[in-house]
């Protein structure tokens, strides 16, 4: 059994786009300008944007925080998403899900202009992506292609099943992987809520992407022989072991199930790095004008 | 065993849209308008698009046919397509394909205004599919969608298994049967040219989709027993039993297959009826201004 190391793989990519950043700057260039606005004080959204700032450091691009108050009307958010697609000096920018209830998040994505969409949700992207154009990749998919990449894991010709159907990780995950592409070829399934052979897709798969958010749900019994687990799980559990009071929990039973693999992502340390890092690498495409 | 009667469904879902058309003129609306951009002479374009004008007719709805000579110049093309984007009567068109080499295809579907997009071929339209947001469905999945849904086949739970990756079948049909809806909450697997175990997923599969165009690959012994089977392949096979000297022929070997089926669809007279159903669908949806 190998442990697939996310933070080991996401400090390697961050030194190769800050290298590639180095690169442009001495070539005269400016360097990547990715922008993030943040409404209300959500502790994890203020985690997230942090730790997405503090990552633009490594990776040498500039960055910019907006800040609204919970209270910030639809309108305003809009004239500022307009702002930023006006702004040349702006290459991409996200907006940190989830906003306020008042506030329509779907009006919100489209918004964004295509072009500057480094978190690849609006449908420009998604449907680019499906089509396989070149296309800004939502972070968790693109994460897991890299760690796949990193570690040589074959995917064509094997099955993979995804558990799990949503629009930022199942969906667009299902469509990359039976592309014609290294990570890609492979045959794959989609079990969620309604499958009732869930099981048994699992006990076929060499490779089993676990997405959707339920604690220890993959056991030991549902795991082939020297199959490739991936963990997209991360639920908070109440944890007295822990400063913060919570533990992030994966959606395999770890301890069971690791022994059975080739390949397995712990949580954390596997997926969860990684998504931020898609992040960077979207960031420093739209900086260098490769996709758009 | 029961046939899936495309042409009967084809034949209802017209008059359904003509009812609807003769109530909008009615109310003192325009009839939706569908038009047509064909290039060169190719003797299938020339039939499909003589057919889709038919259609027209039959659901009471404006068509336009515009012709191109093999020759016309990309920049021409996207001139007429601006031409048909900006003018207010007309609801929908369609380019057929394939177009001259000459011609870059996604250029010409991506200049298309995606309001107006009724082959549901644009990026939005794709994306919005995808996510599950109203949209323009492409002609051969809501086709596919709109049988299982007439003749009441269950979907919810059930295993899919679609032989076929392509962006206009296979991953649309895809993301449509996986979604929280009627038809959907399916099981989904797709199948393709690397697939190492296509026949065992046929075997565990209520419902399987051939979308792969090569005649009889659907054998007897890769169906389990009481399946649906939905035939989507036009392959044209030389006959000498036909006046046009060829033969439609499906993905089924359909008179070994079919004795083991619930539900079978016959080619001809199964998707393909459907599909030009569904560009109607569209031109009703856009006339109606419904999606966009």
């Amino acid at each position: 059994m190998q442990l697939i190391d996310g933070k080991v793989v996401a400090e390697q990519v961050k030194q190769e786009i800050a290298a590639e950043v180095a690169q442009m700057v001495a070539q005269g260039r400016r360097a990547p300008h990715l922008a993030a606005i943040l409404v209300g004080h959500d502790g994890g959204s203020e985690t997230y944007v942090a730790n997405k700032i503090k990552a633009c450091a490594v990776c040498g691009f500039k960055s910019s925080l907006i800040r609204f108050e919970e209270t910030v009307s639809e309108a305003e958010l809009l004239a500022a998403i307009d702002g930023l697609n006006r702004d040349p000096e702006v290459d991409g920018f996200i907006v940190q899900l989830p906003l306020p209830k008042h506030i329509d998040e779907q009006k919100i994505v489209e918004a964004i202009d295509y072009r500057k969409d480094v978190d690849g949700f609006h449908p420009v992207n998604v449907g680019r992506a499906c089509i396989g154009l070149p296309s800004f990749l939502s972070a968790t998919p693109a994460g897991i292609l890299e760690l796949l990449r990193r570690y040589k894991i074959e995917t064509a010709g094997k099955h993979v099943v995804i558990i799990g159907r949503s629009n930022i990780v199942g969906k667009p995950l299902a469509n990359l992987l039976m592309r014609k592409d290294y990570p890609g070829n492979a045959t794959v399934t989609v079990v969620h809520s309604y499958s009732t052979d869930i099981k048994q897709q699992c006990l076929s798969a060499d490779i089993i992407v676990c997405a959707l958010g339920r604690p220890h749900f993959l056991k030991e019994d549902m795991v082939k022989e020297g199959a490739t687990v991936i963990d997209v799980g991360t639920t908070r559990v109440p944890s007295t072991l822990t400063k913060s009071g919570f533990k992030l929990t994966g959606d395999v039973d770890f301890d069971a199930v690791a022994p059975k693999c080739a390949y397995i992502t712990p949580v954390p340390g596997g997926v969860g790095p990684m998504t931020i890092v898609s992040l960077m690498k979207n960031t420093l495409l739209a900086g260098a004008k490769a996709i758009y």
